[in-house]
């Protein structure tokens, strides 16, 4: 199997990049969005239906399946792509993330993380190492290195030595690695500090990633430090390599970050959304459960082609949720995942004509 | 529009029947199974997975549909098939079984049934010529009249008063009925007395129905007695009209029931079995979130060619139910329904052929 691969196919003067991501099961051109399946499931759709929709590469989570069902269940059950009926790349995070989520459960020391276990309470000891490992058996296209992720009000002293923990970690994550045919990203820590940001990506870019993400971000802090953050970040990430920016965001978000030459993005927003019955349509968001659609007729997003919008009008999607169904989530969500999608389909087609960014200004704009 | 028909295309010797039945939305081979869309969608699943799986015609529920949305809603977007995103033919139930169900906060007169909403305690009085309007208004294929549905333990009183009440409703429907495209249905009742199934029987008969349905089995009696009072039923109906076992039942009761001469089935069974993680197959039931199953990389069921079964293992089934991820319902239920219908096309074949129930026998010894 050859190694993976990226190649920037075409930059906009403004930063902004078409590229393509050759991994082990498929290509993944970008800008692309990442649908969130932490537990090995996309909730509410089935894998036929991301790929009907569009996706080309589904985020999964490390930690919480080795968690449940274990590493030795997905092997016996032929890998994590087996276990997910899904045949195209998988990026898994380490759960760097998960196990700061959880914390109170959880006491980092420089050789890894002690937790217990969120499904069963039992003692757990992540290192570096067995986060690679982890994710070889899983048999992901992406493994994410182990990080250490700090909450936005994090004291200096406490960002500094995450920086410093998560440069050692990744250096032994790399070293630990043994499969070349699963493409393994570092991930940019420093909190809000853009002084921390940078010592972060240059421990980092010494060390032959084949991607880098941005993490740590989306944990409480304004918007406006995200953005500050992340905009700055970027420009000290190579332009060789794919750019990730994790947990981010909404679909102006996306438009914006992916102007500053961010590759890829997940982020939980459609899928839970959906669950919750607000879409994202070309008008803004709509919350289906509000009177005034019950009897309207049109889709929920005119100018949209996906299973829902073609099949399903706003008083009845408002009928599902509030009697109850499951299908309500079920068309809701493919619905936002649709939209997501097709807004990347999009610009990545502006960036390939060299029209990017005017589309996406008008679209953040019809968002504001 | 042509009105609806219903042909016998091929007769076995022991009663069982291969049909036709062509209704406005299309054409419906029977034996079918009817998928249960109570407030207008099949818990889990879409309505292209429905079609995929094989459905012709789904259930849904007049008197649930009218309390919400309401039959002004429906309207508004443009009816129940509309609303369901379905296009091939329905079939709804008038009410009677579920009015009885929600037993304390109805009052049955000669007249029809004064009731409370089960949604907002709102009074309503259902009359069988409102049963037939609000069906047609719901612009559905096939009708079912209004009828009195008695409890297992019910007096002989009691059965004989809901007998007579159901045949004067029915005559009062049929009277009422202004839509020619849409097939109305009688109900027989009579509880556990034969006597009395046959006097109901006499009585509908005597109306032009276009199809006759047994209804008030599988409340609460022994599966002998609904075996045995639904066998003496149905030599009572004309052979030239399609038969309606209603609310039946597991896979071997189909076969049992197919044999008999019933052409129409319902059952909630595959779609709430599914939700709770009891699939069908060839070999038995399936408790997918049974230890033993966490390591198994076969399909739910190997003869099996559902999107489920081919994408799927036990192992991540079990995974994804214990982990709560709603794809578990939906793919269980979608299995479960796919097994459903390909039961009933498989014994369609045979019958065909005329080799029926050869392979009926077969599949509901496996089950024993």
């Amino acid at each position: 199997m050859s190694p993976p691969a990226f190649e920037v196919v075409r930059a906009s003067p403004d930063g902004a990049r078409l590229g393509r991501l050759t991994l082990t099961h498929g290509v993944v051109e970008t800008p692309a969005f990442m649908p969130v399946a932490t537990q090995g499931s996309v909730k509410g759709v089935t894998p036929a239906q991301l790929e009907d929709a569009g996706a080309t590469i589904v985020l999964a989570n490390a930690y919480h399946l080795a968690q449940r069902p274990g590493v030795d269940a997905i092997t016996a059950l032929g890998g994590l792509h087996a276990l997910m009926g899904w045949s195209r790349p998988l990026l898994t995070d380490s759960g760097g993330f998960q196990l700061m989520s959880l914390a109170g459960l959880v006491r980092v020391t420089d050789d890894g993380v002690r937790y217990r276990s969120h499904i069963d309470g039992r003692a757990g000891f992540m290192r570096p190492e067995d986060a690679v490992a982890i994710q070889e058996a899983l048999g992901v296209d992406v493994a994410m290195s182990l990080d250490e992720c700090v909450p936005a009000d994090a004291t200096p002293a406490r960002v500094a030595r995450a920086v410093a923990r998560t440069s050692a970690w990744a250096a032994r994550g790399l070293a630990a690695r043994r499969r070349v045919d699963m493409a393994l990203f570092g991930i940019v820590q420093g909190g809000l500090d853009v002084t921390r940001r940078a010592e972060s990506a240059t421990d980092l870019l010494a060390l032959a990633f084949d991607g880098y993400a941005v993490g740590g971000l989306c944990v409480g802090e304004p918007p406006e430090e995200t953005a500050r953050v992340a905009e700055a970040t970027v420009h000290l990430l190579p332009e060789d390599r794919p750019r990730y920016l994790m947990g981010m965001g909404t679909p102006r978000d996306l438009l914006r970050f992916m102007a500053l030459g961010y590759d890829l993005f997940d982020c939980v927003l459609p899928t839970r959304n959906g669950r919750n019955g607000t879409l994202f349509t070309r008008e803004g968001k709509l919350m289906i459960r509000n009177a005034r659609h019950a009897h309207d007729a049109r889709p929920p997003d005119v100018s949209c082609g996906c299973y829902t919008c073609r099949h399903f009008s706003r008083g009845a999607l408002r009928h599902l949720a509030l009697a109850g169904e499951m299908l309500a989530a079920q068309l809701a969500t493919l619905h936002n995942l649709s939209f997501y999608l097709h807004l990347m389909s999009e610009m990545r087609a502006d960036l390939r004509a060299g029209t990017f960014p005017a589309r996406a200004r008008a679209a953040a704009g019809a968002w504001a």
